[in-house]
């Protein structure tokens, strides 16, 4: 039996149903697509990773990269499949066309992430690296910078990367301390030590660039005195020949999974004879970054998804392929034994799994879409998405990335004890995950974000935006007797969450920032759980009206259950933070550290 | 700097001004005992940790245990451990005087298998895995059998196993098929596969023990028709040599952690000269088998916490080492960066860790001290502390097995992304204790028990003894300023699970048993917070009174300010599990399996 690692069902009802995608291409950047041809390029993608990147995934954890003579080794096949990525315009896909890009919508693109990730998500690293990096290029660079790398890049033949990570300044980037020296000539002179580069080296390419953060000499300090720089493992010589630009590689970080990936720890200029290439303005190298940093971030909650969404259809078929004990009523031991799929536990656990996977995944797919229209609308329609996809970012990101440790744990769960072994794959996917809470910021940095920034950004615009969004979903479920009890508890859960911000606001007043940002990640979580339940009810409002013209159809009673799962189980878990950050009680804000002795 | 796995000051204070472990020395059976004598050993099993188990924990982890030629080859240093383990008492600790134990208290052998457990989980396992299955020898077989093995297994020169699942009997016990086949001879002909046995074999021993449950033909199906065996790897000869028993090794199972320990497939009778002893009585092999369980659970919650505890302590070292950042207030780049311990949202990771990890040992203690006083004392007193034992034993298993899961990943995202890598401990200690949750009981069967059995066992005189314990404390708290909001809140969550609890037995009635036990797993959490809540409160009163003296004593304030830490942050957590334990919408028990595609 094919060996199912996502429901192209749910992507595609998620995508035109719930999230109408094909509305993009009403718009005249995305007017070259339909969509039929994008059906087609998400089912390429599903045959590219059943074929080349699923059948690898325990492999690549079985074989780590290793730093051998200076390069990073990885798997031998990873070169012809990103020669596949190059030739079949993944890498590019959604580069502009004037770049050589297919322009495809950021949806679209992330969509076809999300199912290379379901397969194997270390792979899914390389191309995408190279893709934010070329995005980096083509929003920042000069032309001669375009042409010198966009093609390789595109082609798979040269890995980008997104250099940012030092030694000393990991979520601080304001002390960053790579330099950057000028010289007469075009370029500067680069020193300093990067780690944490993800696809940082490695040999299935001819090159690695490096969009690389650093300091200009005698520039601020703090993150106004950060520059950006295309930082090239090889250097394109005069004759158009690759010379070596004194960027080694000082090791390769070994870790609990996504093993796959190499993650590399770099260094520049220990020859003095590094070149970095300045793209755009000096200084602004931070806000540049930033601008990609959403679809960064959007792309982790979108692995840590897809990741659970593996894991999950992995326990849906053992629970339904095991047997194991029988019905609660059923005590005979002569009658056999039950699919452990049969057991409300069991259900339950499954039921977790696929709200959280199905509800995240919307999120994203709406996040992306927010991004597609930012750039394609204009004045109040620009501005109304830009605010929205600016408050649902760090939700995006972390609360997927939280809540699929759960989930993963869950699957593992499901199998007992071949669960823990590495004869089935849920312990890996529980071991891949794990970094999604880390990289592109720890979720406590997004509890920061979203409390500290986002809440009041454009003077609260953002939060009064999303505000009636979700109260349309509401408005909307109300008129469907099987979402009207949900309705009304999101609708209470949002009034409840109003007073706990405007209760923190008043914290932020009386006892200073420290005090009302101490508890940010608790507030993450709950506008997290109010975000979630909101796609939930815009799924539900579909399935419902699709279920008048087919009561019978499992797959939207299906989505009709697990909703009534994310109401009845996950949702009241805001009670318990409401509790918290209502209290006045100061905890850690007030600790002596030999305390925790 | 000596590396710190475990609090000796926190065990102390635990065992014995919390819990009053010296009381157990009164009684005849233990008076051979004292405190002093006690913290001799106590030291001694710290010295061991450091020297000989802490060293290899990394190193067991990157060299599993293989099968080679029919033997599991584990890591090379065993054999001199399980020799330490014999010759220093370790093995024989609980056993009784009569069969050459040194009759330590359970409370005593089990604090020693806790400061192991934080040091190396993987080479606890061994010794007190052939602990308990000496155990059963000595409680239920015959004189000849006690002589033939026990001393070999209180040596350490003998592997003890306890041998129940099989392939197609994981968590139900009653569809065990191996077979025993009566002989002319004292002993039964066995045949059968068992799986997941935990050090069932390896060559740091010179033959193992299983306690191995199997059925006798024409016995009765399902629990029943269950018996057990003494089945040796080698049996002893006529002339007191070992000859091969026919128990084969099938394979050795590779695992995402707790690499350490070998956990076998066994296959016995292949040639039909596989011989088992029969233990005690025909049939009665799982009552024997369930007499041992609730230290063997409480065992498995004990190490959850131990692998918890040096996670912590690692967490804590690093993050008063790493700086990273600026206070919320500091803005100016020049100043330098503070360690990230000052940070807001690391202290309640922190916290988190400690108010798990201090009370579930508490909690663990508590256990062990019920299971001694119901050895040493008679009537009233024996059932008191047998109820009480039996309604904690699912708490104190399952509660620390699943937070040890999240506990350990704060313990990761402590140390960002260097917390995923393998340069450090704490991901290790993330994939050793998510077997926790799964072996002895997975989490759904245990709430299964505490809610379908403990609840009403004695017709409710466990909860209500449960219930003295909690309102006793919560009472001596009310005494303390300090304790009395928390008091407060205790005695109203009791209150509240009160009616939880009547609500679903009301279910139990009108919806039957399936409806009543379906969110049994969720009960147990709800149960589990109150529990803990109790230890603290427990914690918090010994904490209280000797600050009357000390006030300015850290180690007493810090309790205090981990107890605040968990009524804010972690009883809370009760209000959303009430919601849904309260709720009358049935969720997974009118599910159609194919709503979950």
């Amino acid at each position: 039996m094919k060996k199912k690692f996502y429901s192209k069902e749910n992507l595609h009802f998620l995508m035109y149903d719930v999230h109408h995608t094909e509305a993009l291409f009403e718009y005249d950047y995305f007017s070259a697509h339909d969509q039929s041809s994008v059906d087609l390029f998400l089912d390429a993608t599903e045959d590219v990773s059943a074929t080349h990147l699923l059948p690898l995934f325990t492999e690549m954890d079985r074989n780590e990269p290793q730093l051998v003579d200076g390069r990073i080794r990885v798997h031998p096949k990873m070169k012809e499949i990103l020669g596949i990525m190059g030739e079949g315009g993944w890498i590019s896909s959604s580069a502009s066309e004037s770049v050589g890009g297919s322009q495809l919508p950021v949806t679209v693109m992330m969509m076809s992430s999300f199912i290379m990730g379901c397969a194997n998500y270390s792979v899914t690293a390389f191309p995408y690296l190279t893709m934010g990096a070329a995005h980096l290029i083509e929003s920042f660079a000069s032309e001669k910078q375009k042409q010198n790398y966009l093609p390789k890049m595109f082609s798979g033949a040269w890995q980008g990367t997104m250099a940012l990570t030092e030694p000393g300044a990991g979520s601080s980037l304001s002390d960053l301390a790579t330099t950057a020296t000028p010289t007469n000539d075009e370029y500067y002179l680069i020193k300093g030590h990067k780690i944490f580069i993800s696809c940082g080296d490695h040999d299935a390419v001819e090159n690695v660039v490096h969009l690389m953060l650093a300091r200009i000499e005698g520039a601020p300090l703090g993150t106004k005195g950060i520059s950006m720089f295309i930082v090239p493992r090889a250097r394109i010589n005069e004759n158009d020949t690759l010379v070596a630009n004194d960027v080694l590689t000082g090791g390769v970080f070994h870790k609990m999974g996504y093993k796959g990936a190499p993650i590399a720890h770099l260094i520049m200029g220990e020859k003095g004879d590094c070149r970095g290439y300045l793209v755009g303005e000096a200084n602004k190298g931070l806000s540049y970054m930033f601008q990609m940093m959403n679809e960064a971030r959007i792309s982790v909650g979108l692995h840590a998804t897809s990741i659970s969404t593996a894991a999950y259809y992995a326990a849906l078929q053992y629970t339904r392929e095991r047997s194991q004990g029988r019905p609660i009523t059923e005590k005979n031991p002569e009658n056999p034994q039950v699919p452990i799929i049969n057991h409300a536990d069991v259900r339950r656990m499954l039921l977790f799994q696929k709200s959280f996977i199905e509800a995240s995944l919307s999120l994203q797919i709406q996040c992306c879409i927010y991004e597609d229209l930012k750039r394609v609308t204009v004045g109040a329609e620009q501005e109304k998405n830009y605010y929205l996809l600016e408050i649902l970012t760090p939700i995006a990101k972390s609360y997927p990335a939280e809540t699929s440790i759960l989930s993963t744990s869950q699957a593992v769960q499901c199998l007992g004890g071949y669960g823990y072994t590495t004869d089935f794959t849920v312990e890996q996917y529980f071991r891949e995950t794990r970094i999604h809470a880390i990289h592109e910021g720890t979720t406590a940095i997004h509890g920061m974000d979203l409390l500290g920034r986002k809440i009041m950004l454009g003077g609260g615009k953002a939060v009064q935006y999303l505000m009636q969004e979700v109260m349309g979903e509401i408005e909307e479920a109300k008129k469907y007797e099987s979402l009207k009890e949900s309705s009304i508890s999101l609708e209470k859960k949002v009034g409840q969450i109003n007073e706990v911000t405007m209760h923190l606001m008043g914290i932020a007043q009386t006892e200073g920032p420290a005090v009302f940002l101490s508890d940010a990640t608790l507030y993450l979580e709950l506008f997290g759980l109010m975000v979630i339940g909101w796609q939930w009810l815009k799924i539900g409002n579909i399935a419902a009206k699709k279920s008048v013209e087919r009561p019978e159809d499992v797959f939207y009673l299906g989505k009709m259950a697990t909703l009534k799962y994310f109401f009845e189980y996950e949702l009241p878990k805001t009670e318990g933070l409401m509790v918290r950050l209502k209290s006045k009680t100061k905890v850690t804000t007030t600790l002596n550290e030999d305390y925790l002795d």
